[in-house]
């Protein structure tokens, strides 16, 4: 598990072979049993596959060329209607965002964490249909890698470390 | 390692004993190998130990008060001065936090996500002598559960699923 965890790597290049659906529900109920706030779970998931829909995404959010090549994508929502603590969605939703990126990982594929800029929240919200209450987080492409894994490094950094206060 | 994903769950009441210091560092370096915006890694990590220093954390900090029992917490932090995008610290922490939570799961012991609430920030500074270009973010106290570990039970909710759009 540790191994998991120190081995994961940003992937932006996919193979266009298809995911099968069981890989894509293990990921999903990782996502979901991630912790938040009050285990208010203020997250919802839009899953992106068809290629029209990529492209169009593409466009509107020009951090993620590779949502174009990936056969599947997430987009990880805040749902502000199941709040506890308004504001906290973006906690639930860092976790369940991270354990996706993981079992993307244990699963031998690849993905990244693409973020969701403040500018293009009404343009992703207009392109898949999201209620008002709805704010898009993350997007997180994945498939199997194009060129394999990168080398894992450890990026362990001891003066990042303060023991008892700074 | 999705077992690990699926069966983390929050722990609250701990065993007085002392964490060894390799599990503390491996807990660390989880963290750290956690995905940045831009592998900025906008993080530092403040470690408690002292008990009059979580004693007091926990006064100042309400909404963890198991601190108290817990031998050790870790403060995850933002570093404005590292971030390449600003405000994208919280999405490294995020990440940063969940695997502390996911290697503490994987070595046996037990922790949970305590929220920095925005009106503390200023008292946590203080308190552990933070630069203003710090901001604290999250508190995991962690150590051997008192009560063995909550049994598992998935949180998967199909409803939370979307395809192509809401």
């Amino acid at each position: 598990m540790l191994e998991t965890l120190n081995t994961r790597r940003s992937v932006r290049a996919f193979k266009s072979d298809p995911i099968p659906e069981k890989y894509i529900r293990d990921i999903l109920e990782a996502a979901m049993n991630a912790p938040s706030a009050g285990d208010e779970r203020a997250w919802q998931f839009v899953i992106l596959k068809e290629q029209a829909l990529r492209e169009e995404y593409a466009k509107l959010n020009r951090n993620v060329p590779s949502i174009r090549q990936s056969p599947v994508a997430i987009v990880i929502c805040g749902d502000t209607s199941r709040e506890k603590y308004p504001g906290l969605y973006v906690y639930d939703c860092g976790a369940a965002t991270e354990n996706i990126l993981l079992a993307i990982h244990a699963k031998g594929l690849g993905g990244f964490w693409g973020h969701v800029f403040p500018e293009t929240v009404a343009n992703n919200r207009t392109l898949l249909n999201l209620p008002e209450y709805i704010i898009p987080y993350s997007v997180v492409p994945f498939g199997i890698p194009l060129n394999g894994l990168p080398p894992a490094k450890t990026r362990y950094d001891e003066s990042r470390i303060h023991l008892n206060g700074w």
